[in-house]
């Protein structure tokens, strides 16, 4: 199957939430131009985006928005539930462990890690806080889909292998750095601080733009 | 000024982590293989990446951590203190309110907003939560750099506009929706249930693929 570009699905989930509050509106047809203006991009992304999945609508008459959404729903892998392990119970894994946009997409969270006694046993809403001495015992019988790993970066990549050795095949990474595991373990990473010196680049360099400095462009 | 894609932003800011620790082991130069990998890229990306900023390094002697790590500091803007608002003061607004990786890096969240009244005076570690009407006189004096913006994703373009009208020029949005704004501000979108969605489009389209399914690529 072909390679289809992160940046390509990112967009689908984009559509799918404009697409599914339209039809929730009562909306029967969505344009091309309706979709590209909620994802940021042009109608003729939109088209190219949608062909790698087949024909969808007619040329002029827009997507039919129920079709179009049953079918997003299904290329994005939700018209099911995936169990999702939090690793690490910390301050940002306890807000993921909680955030009920999961539980609506169909991610449920069914169990918490920790490393530290002092947060073993802990109570979160329905879930205890378990030790991660267990990991590979609990594993073997529950069969999670998905890990989201909120341990500190020295511990990530141990634990990381410990996951994907226990059979996980896709990683939400918050630690920062990057993780080195086989092909077949596809893993996105979010860093809160990375996403942070994007806009600091970016304010920086139109400072200097503006500023008329060549401190960056300009050097040997 | 070139314009330098996002993903180039992206492994800059992973070089640098990688060049941070390797200094403080007492390494004296890098080559661009180590750095490739730390990014999980190629060491001719590597080549490219930094050349968009000027010459590094001498050819087979590999990158002066020590000078390089100056020069990546300096690019991404971090030699200086960013302001740092936080609008939201749900799960997500909190934990971020108090990561120590972004004080860390030089982004000092200077106040957190929200607009419900049971919030509005609670005390968070050093920060008193506002009330979101005091938004644009606070911000007349106070000339904060960053906004990051957790609230519900209906209001989420109202407080975005609000923000732009009152000076702030770069936005890390967690909320579902794409904002429309100036293109003079830069916007970085998180979207935690998308990133799940990412990796379930890869367990999905990688079990089709296993099973021979055609029942995404197949379709008309």
């Amino acid at each position: 199957m072909k390679r289809i570009a992160d940046s390509t699905v990112r967009r689908l989930s984009v559509y799918l939430r404009f697409l599914e509050d339209s039809v929730n509106r009562g909306v029967r047809t969505i344009s091309s131009e309706e979709l590209a203006r909620r994802g940021g991009t042009t109608s003729a992304q939109v088209r190219k985006d949608l062909s790698f999945f087949g024909s969808f609508g007619k040329r002029g008459l827009g997507y039919p928005a129920v079709e179009l959404t049953a079918a997003l729903r299904d290329i994005l892998g939700l018209d099911r539930e995936w169990r999702v392990l939090i690793i690490g119970a910390g301050k940002i894994g306890t807000a993921l462990a909680q955030y009920h946009g999961f539980r609506q997409r169909g991610f449920h969270v069914v169990a918490v890690y920790d490393a530290d006694p002092l947060k073993v046993g802990t109570e979160w809403e329905e879930h205890t806080v378990r030790d991660i001495s267990r990991l590979e015992s609990d594993l073997a019988s529950e069969h999670p889909d998905i890990a989201v790993l909120t341990v500190p970066g020295d511990e990530a990549q141990r634990v990381a292998e410990r996951l994907v050795g226990a059979g996980v095949r896709a990683i939400l990474n918050f630690a920062p750095v990057q993780l080195h595991l086989p092909a077949q373990v596809t893993v996105r990473n979010v860093n809160m601080a990375m996403e942070l010196e994007g806009l600091s680049y970016a304010l920086t360099n139109r400072e200097r733009e503006t500023n008329g400095s060549n401190g960056v462009d300009g050097a040997a």
